[in-house]
């Protein structure tokens, strides 16, 4: 289908250039699907939320998925955006409404710069990079929160084990994100589709930098995490090994000492100690002594 | 052999260009692949089950094999599917009796959709793609399983362990399946072979997206197990740590006094102290005063 | 040198186009590798056991080794196979008296089958396949050691540890036989020698699925020898943390009571308690009540 | 645009070829882009610090991003340096005030060497160096606190772990530094840009030896440092160990002893042996070979 | 410059094309460089101990670093030995004196041999050879260190900790000379270098083998040391585990009997117990009985 045709065919109102959908109709993008002439794969692909971020090139049209995470009040959700890009029409389709395409609407809304100037590619490459922006304050907020769990832990909250743990899930949620989402910018700047310019080529470039910057925090993040983990069970070992210097010490010094007055507490008849009249007297000393020696003997060995 | 003829050459049943053997009956899989020109050692990767997922091109004929798990009441079963798509017919043969195909039959029954349109290798695809999802569910299954755990974890029933390990090594067992899958589905694809559409390769190349789909979710459970397994460790160790705490605590308040009062349950027949008639109270309050300091000494040193 | 050279120029007894030589004698192979004009660099190898696994494509042969596990009464046993491939004649030097070639033998001896038809590249091609079949056994015997050891860990008989330990030397020197294995039959299939029939490349390609099969083993029972380890470490820490509640409850409950009944064994003159003609059964009800509370408060905790 | 007008277009003081920029003055540096050609998305680039190092061969100009750490008094920062480098000028842009580029300078001072014999190639490639060249003395510092903490654990001082933790997330930053910044002069050399000329590739190949080396000490550091957590760990669990057998042994030796002198502290009316005379002597010689065996037994159970 | 000028070119005394120089003397090697034209970079990298292994193709001469380790007795140490060869002469810088080429002196003395068919290029080889064999004594003499320490480790000598953390940081150490020298024979050996003939190409191949073949070792004894930490933790773990036990047992059997013999120590006036005749030998028989019953239940939990 040659390029003014797709745009004719099209009934649906629209708004330079840019069909945007959300929420998943099945009805609507089916009729949509079939007039601009998708593949039915690919329109199960757009339909089914929880795909692997992907690009793939068809005759006529680029099919895009990203899969960005929002952070809601619940906690980390992820919302499928697929993009089709024609020549000169790019169809969005949205799982849910989200504020992702705020600032891209907001430039073609005061109708200014580079998004006029350039074809249906540019404006999908603003889609993506728009996408792609949102990472950052994600990552940005789950790094704060590693920074939090560091102080925290080296004041002994304990706590923090759940959180670690849901932390590092989130993490292992974002890089089954990030991961795909690398492979497939890089697919989309190998292969050679007339539908991709030289000089939105440059911009998806940038998007690529973005990613593996992305995939160098998240990384990073990821070690610091597991060096987190790490640095806590040290942390218990090594208290747990300090409260069994202080049981050792205190057992050491008492259990001797209580056997001696167990001793003089004994019932015999005869016991010739216990009428020495200096012998109370030289009991205390004695014990003072073998306390004071104890105590010695750890302070060498360095358990006090 | 030219397409014909290979259909020809059977006297046996068949359904629409799909002949399906279910049980590994050797003579039966010997005599057809003689007649069929299947090259030996094809055949005997077919009868011995147990081999790993492959993709080979030969000259009149595709050979694939799946593993793909069943969810049994015992545990985690696998079942090898063989496929041979010749350029009319399809071959599959089952290990065992299973489910696999039945949504592919009752299509066929229907007598619906693409798979009349398209030749024997989008039957071949219809198939593997039906095996693939099969796998969907047993992972769904393992997650919840780890989710299950992750609960219980926190809540310290002690009996998670054997069944953590025994998660990983299901995990383990599926990696070995899909891993090869993805390199063998690749193999099909890079190859360049007649038997192949590029109609259907289309669909080979979703059923490559849900290999790899499957695979990232395996290795972020395989991380969030050995992340449980840490959090478990940590977890006892805190709980190690805490209850030695206590202990030392007991046995630092009442080492000391029970050695006090040991002493003053001595025989000795001059102690000066005994006959003392406030020495009894004065105790009292001396040992209190004494577990109170060392209470406060605890509650600085955070240990309460 | 021309084919029918190569086998004339040999005074040696020789069956069947399979010169076979077992033990390593130094002047034997030399005068061999001389009048068949095989490089230094490779009789070298050929005559030092404890090669690394390879393949090299010479002018007017192929060269061979690979390292058999064979399991002794001893241990694990690697005996190296060296293979010389001409285009008429296979010479295979063993290092040791082995049985890895008798099936090859016996088939030799009936005559039969596909080691008539094809050349020596054929027959190459089976000593290879009859020595990379030694590794399945080995790997078998192994991961029966580790299910049994399994069992054993869960049952808590200790002298597992040196065991386990043994076994992840047994499965690292396996995969130092295996991992360069699959490079040089990698290199077989990729490089194109006239010495390799295109008959013989799909058997070629056989072993290699083998080996990958292989590799695939090794690791899975590698990962779970390391799993294994952990469990037993979960294992220690959790009986660890189980008697020091054990411990820490008996410390608990009877430190305080001793404490107490250690009060009124002293001796004072001035203690009006002991003259109170309800003390004694009243303290008893005290420390019943006392245990109990503190047995209650330890069930709230979960420490028992 | 050609060359002699890059160097007109600037009504800007320059040195031999070198625009240097300090600090990120937005006016400025946008007003330079215009005139010299630059894409937006490279000023962008170059305004925004805590980029991913790169290498970017555009028309007429190179861009090169490097993100040099330095060591501060509160710790370690990361200054962005960005070069754009055209045939015949080279601007550097700097983000703070640093000391990178004193040698080289000062040679320009001097007027010697090869700096004026090549073109501004080779003074791109000399500020590159000098920037890398800043790496060696920060990881020579990591390397001597590494060094410095493993003589600290073995003398059992404790406060090394939040040192460890630190050292290794420093670490993880530099190699955020350095591993894309290996791609980018790989990069850099494979790419054929007639801005860099065969004279200048040969220092270019030295800079990524460099960078490589770097990387080389750095992967070695982080083993250290996991390793050295590890023997710390190891450390603990021994001392631990220790501990646990001085108070079993205490435990072991004066529990019985105190029970049996408790047993003759009885007053029961009817206790036979309270009244024969060698009883008290007697009962020492049992305690004493009590003891001695008990000490003995854990002398041949290694626990002294 | 043609082959016979660079022989010519040289007034120093030389042997055979061998100009050996041992000991990084600048000047000699700055004069020898200016006359031979050897490229600064190169002369900075032979004056530079530490650097990383890597070959180089000039075009009138091949560059070649190997950093060799010698066992010395205080410990690991290496010598960096620099190569240059032309198509007539090989120049050997090595840091230190060292007993590297000792063997290659002996051949060429004898005047024997390969060294005297072949050019410079065999030669280069025969030293690189000679290098790389001082890896294989080193080696062997750390896996002697490894089987020790794994003896030493089962009969619970502690002070193994700080002796495995030195092998593996000698471990490391090792790596980082064999790991690039990998990549630097390979890169010889990809590149098509007129100076290296394809007689010599089959004898550095062989080099390359044995490279690999250490790697291949290194690797598995890194993982053994690896093991051996881990078996040495959970050896110390289960011998506090059985330490725990012993302490518990001990506590759960006399705490109990103290306190009961504590009670009938106390001084009240009304205690029935003490004036009935039979309570004593009564009060044995109950003691007797609780702790036989506290060691069956210990039994039973497989405490004994």
């Amino acid at each position: 289908t040659s390029a003014p045709s797709v745009a004719a065919a099209l009934a649906l109102p629209r708004e330079r250039g840019w069909l945007r959908i959300t929420g998943l109709d099945n009805r609507a993008v089916a009729e949509l699907g079939k007039r601009l002439g998708v593949h039915p794969l690919v329109l199960e692909d757009i339909l089914n939320p929880g795909q692997r971020p992907k690009a793939e090139t068809h005759a006529s049209y680029l099919f895009f998925v990203v899969d960005v995470p929002a952070l809601t009040e619940v906690g980390l959700e992820e919302v499928q955006v697929s993009l089709l890009v024609f020549s000169d029409l790019v169809v969005s389709v949205e799982e849910k409404p989200n504020p992702f395409f705020a600032t891209v609407e907001k430039r073609l809304a005061l109708g200014s710069g580079r998004l006029f100037q350039f074809g249906s590619d540019y404006l999908a490459y603003a889609l993506v990079d728009a996408a792609v922006d949102h990472f950052f304050p994600v990552l940005e907020k789950l790094g704060e929160r590693l920074e939090g769990m560091e102080e925290v832990l080296l004041q002994q909250h304990d706590q923090i084990l759940p959180q670690l743990h849901q932390l590092r899930r989130d993490l292992l949620r974002l890089r089954r994100s990030l991961w795909p989402l690398r492979e497939a910018v890089g697919a989309l700047l190998r292969e050679e589709s007339p539908l991709l310019s030289p000089e939105v080529r440059v911009f998806v470039r940038d998007v690529q930098d973005h990613v593996l910057y992305l995939l160098d925090i998240l990384e990073s993040y990821r070690e610091t995490a597991a060096s987190l983990l790490e640095l806590y069970l040290s942390t218990v070992a090594q208290r747990t090994n300090e409260v069994m210097k202080v049981l050792t010490v205190i057992g050491t010094i008492f259990l001797p000492l209580t056997f001696i007055v167990g001793v003089y507490g004994m019932n015999f008849q005869h016991m010739p100690e216990l009428a020495w009249p200096w012998a109370y007297p030289a009991l205390w000393a004695i014990m003072v002594v073998l306390a004071l020696g104890m105590l010695r003997a750890f302070r060498r060995r360095g358990w006090l």
